[in-house]
């Protein structure tokens, strides 16, 4: 077996994104682009993997972590340039190396696999991976030998007229035989109009002094796109967005409106399941069978059971059961744990608490900082007062108890097991066990008064 | 008049949907696949329509119901095996049969009658739907013979280069003399690798025979569509979408979107209604003229009057007046019935209740379970509380009545004509006509204190 | 420099619009199309404009205002009718003239100069502006000399063999020597099916007289649609709404979906700024940098600083500071005033207030007809009572004061600086600074006692 490498070129400065984030760090799908290549590569096994940096080094080394080596381009003096300074690293060692761009977040690992394979079998010094493109205007063009070995690579500007309707263009994705690419490089130079040096050249001194050069064509053109500025971000992530929503629609999930789901790459979803349109799922999401979520609701990093619903509403890092329907216009903050069968109606925040099976809070309520029981009912309005405006207080709301609607629990406060909470009562003391709480004024009606009210009178 | 007979094939299991619910029964635009066949059908005028039932047999027959006969095929030996499971019904009558596929939801009746039509002009003893497909790769290659009568099928694997160039392909629905198909039938054998018995072998046999075989070539692809997994299930459900939504913009409603707005198949939507992004339209829904509707709206069953707004809300089988503002973010559920120029703001619910023209629910209020006159005005926060722990109690509010802020109206309770409640009051009793209720405390002023609040000690 | 005029073609009913709005009043991303295409000429320089009105001619004018002059055409007699009634207003004077349809909202200022530019340049009588169609059918094809000028038009009807093979096409957009426009108007004859005066008779006519007629042909054949029903109108937002938004792109602005975002021509974004899926940012809209806007969010007419976020909300004619966080789900009303640092939660509503750096109102909050200090806290539904049924009235709340959960302030009121509201206090006084205030019942447990409540009886 040969040793393998991989070489991500990752230094430019992306001026064409017109932004303070580094280029390569610009999220497709939720994830950074070159940790989409750093993860494809980590489904191969290569003995060295090594990622220039220079622009935003720091930034992406804080991303990438002990997942590659670094090798640090200071100055941007082109892709050979960028490549060369790996050889500190790698121009010693025998085997075959990939040089892959850090802004083609959507290249597969299946793909650098078969480029690899396609090398290795041929035993080219260098191979070039090419794609066909209706429209091949401004790439460079592949021109082949009668035996379909690779004669050169033509840039725009130089074609003739014959070698502009060839549709096969490089993608600037390349293996050599990591030793000839490293000599090669000595020999490249930079007299051209942006003084330059650049790795396409390589492929030319090396089929001048008639080594083998082979070029493999892949069908899927959409693999080898390169990210130069927001629009073909835009057009990655939609083309990512697809790749993800197929995989998961063949797996048993109905996407209602695939077009809009956006899945992260790393969530899971049952079989049956039902996506309503505008949904995102973010983060490392597991969803159960047979579950309905959406339209229009955004969970991140949640843990859902089977069969719950989540309707026009809001998740983050929390837990749900099974059986649990949640929305429209619910909000569930972090740290929450919401056991089966529970009901979190319309307008209603939960955070930080843990919900007991069959509980419901159908409306208007807000759950913070609290443990609640099984079988409660928080009636409409109520609210858990976790905070005096300078820290936060627990609540505790035991089995089976009943919060009448518009009622404070002012925390820290207990609430026993089937007690009862009068509506509108604010509550300061914990209730025992099956006890009444009563905290309001009574009523007081004022026959036929309305005429006397201030307001009322100019009426 | 040539009799006419329908055969539709819904026995196949649909494994690569990977779903327990059976394959012809998931929807497409909220209506089940075979539905929408059984509906085009209904829309001509057939004298038997027999649906081929098998997985799923009894969830079929249950949303069928009377509108089709229905043959079993216990075990799925092919698609000839499949009809011919309709002989006992049908193989002795004089006429002309149809034979569909369940899994093709977009079919149109317009198709259907011209298929037949053309069918019954020729002569033919059968007639194959046909269309053209940019890239036919996979399907039924259709030659024809120079008078442009059917000369055969050709299958993918069995094609010659010629044959791989021919853009006409078998759709898999055809015409058939009835008594001709079913003789035909009991000449189909299952020679073949899969051991099955094959509907296009009818075709072979009749051709080989001598009879006149038609192919009947329509434009439209789309409508011939089958859905064998969930990625072809969502392009269905987006040619549906686009079918239903064009047919509304060419009637006089605004779409700003059609991309991302669901209309169901049922819905009827007045001229000049404009219909933002994100909006569901679902059921039996009826919209009236000027209503903005959406975005991110979704609207069950409903009936709706005219010029009136629903902004980011939800709508579940309830009647809404004319001239009404809704949202946003407001939920009204079943059974709600609420008159012209009402308001309805934002996070506010209402459930099984009626509201009388001109009153007002501005925002975070609940009403529930209640009979609301006119010139209601609920203020911020007010809420029915129709719900002790066990039962559900009416709550009563007449015309002209002012319900204060965070007040409480627990049930059963009335509030006269023209009464008042004051902000904050929890109301157990019932409040006379043009009187005042009150149930809050006294506010006690305690100056310069809050340096004495235990919380705010080490601030 | 040659004097330059323009006619926008503006007085046709629209019939197939079925609607009763005019239909160049129709709105394209939310402006008439209408005025799309004045604005684009504003952005030129001509020394007449003419918009010739008809059908809605006063709804016309209200909109276009003093931008154009305008001619009234009584009868719908056809466009070469329509061009004449500018008679009066321009046929003496010597220049070209550019005539435009009001349902072509696309054209751009660039190719309308371009077309005047090569007119001018070619010295021609008359220029038509042409495009390329894949599929040309029904439109008047360009038959060009061997030289390049015009020959003819041929309208679908007459077209041979070979003139349906032609993909040039007559946009029905013209420059023309003004003078001879008006001298060749008056031969122009209306012996036709439909009895009408045609535009295309001049450029026959010219030919036929051995003037020069030039022919300009465009790429994009998407700027020269015309809107004649809503499907075409639903096309045209979809290719305006793509050309705002690869202008905002290409800007620096990250837009997740740019299919789903749906800007207004005339709002501004700082770089950076990420825009989720489902947001429409509408009117005279302002973002600062590195805002988080949506998703399903919807902002008219705000002005918002940096480094802000907006999530799942409604935001209108307001203004929003730096690094503020909004939602999921609230509301800001117009005439809000929000300055830095502040959090509006979920389920708030803000409505003409003023709302001081680093305050909170995070969940069930309504806050109207106020003005709110720095640093003050509205517990969870707390409300600002600002309406007795008659009138609505100001509450004030100075610096650093705390409001407690479902405290109610009833207005007018002022709340002191550092004063504390407790929970479920309903406040009638204002309250001094560093005060404490309370106006609730005193809490009654009753032991033991949920067995004695009638509805639990029976359970």
């Amino acid at each position: 077996m040969v040793n393998r490498y991989a070489v991500i070129l990752a230094a430019g400065q992306g001026t064409r994104m017109k932004s303070k984030l580094y280029k390569v760090l610009h999220p497709v799908c939720g994830k950074p682009m070159i940790q989409h290549i750093v993860d494809e590569l980590n489904g191969l096994s290569f003995d060295r993997t090594v990622t220039v940096i220079g622009h935003g080094a720091e930034a992406v080394k804080r991303q990438l972590g002990q997942s590659t080596e670094y090798a640090l381009q200071e100055k941007q003096l082109g892709t050979a340039h960028a490549v060369n300074q790996t050889a500190p690293l790698l121009n010693q060692l025998i085997g075959t190396t990939v040089v892959l761009c850090g802004d083609t977040p959507l290249i597969t690992k299946e793909t650098i696999k078969d480029l690899l394979d396609y090398h290795d079998k041929t035993g080219a010094s260098a191979t070039v991976l090419t794609t066909i493109m209706d429209n091949p205007f401004g790439y460079g063009r592949i021109i082949r030998k009668s035996t379909g070995e690779l004669a050169r690579i033509v840039e725009e500007k130089d074609t003739t007229q014959d070698e502009k309707l060839v549709k096969e263009i490089n993608t600037g994705i390349y293996c050599f035989d990591n030793q000839k690419l490293f000599e090669t490089l000595k020999k490249v130079n930079n007299n051209n109009a942006q003084g330059e040096y650049y790795l396409p050249d390589v492929i030319e001194i090396l089929t001048k002094s008639s080594e083998k050069v082979a070029a493999y064509s892949i069908d899927n053109e959409d693999e080898t796109i390169g990210v130069n500025d927001r629009v073909a971000l835009s057009i990655a992530e939609k083309l990512m967005r697809k790749r993800i929503n197929e995989h998961h629609m063949r797996s048993g999930v109905t996407l209602i409106d695939p077009d809009t789901t956006y899945l992260s790459s790393d969530c899971q979803i049952g079989p049956d399941t039902i996506i309503y349109p505008g949904t995102s799922i973010k983060g490392k999401t597991m969803i159960g069978e047979q579950c309905e979520i959406g339209p229009h609701t955004e969970i991140m990093s949640c843990e859902i059971g089977v069969n719950t619903s989540v309707k026009q509403s809001v998740l983050e890092n929390s837990s749900i059961g099974n059986d649990v329907h949640i929305g429209p216009f619910a909000h569930i903050r972090p740290e929450s744990h919401i056991g089966d069968e529970v009901k979190i109606g319309n307008f209603v925040e939960v955070k930080k608490s843990t919900i007991g099976n069959r509980s419901k809070a159908s409306h208007l309520t807000y759950i913070g900082d609290s443990e609640i029981g099984k079988d409660v009912n928080f009636g409409c309005g109520s609210i858990t007062v976790n905070y005096d405006g300078k820290n936060k207080y627990l609540t505790r709301v035991e089995d089976g108890a009943f919060i009448g609607c518009n009622a404070n629990l002012i925390a820290p406060v207990t609430v026993g097991k089937g007690a009862f909470i009068a509506a509108g009562s604010t509550i300061t003391q914990s209730v025992n066990d099956d006890s009444l709480a009563i905290a309001r004024a009574r009523q007081v009606n004022k026959e036929n008064y309305t005429h006397k009210l201030e307001f009322k009178k100019n009426k």
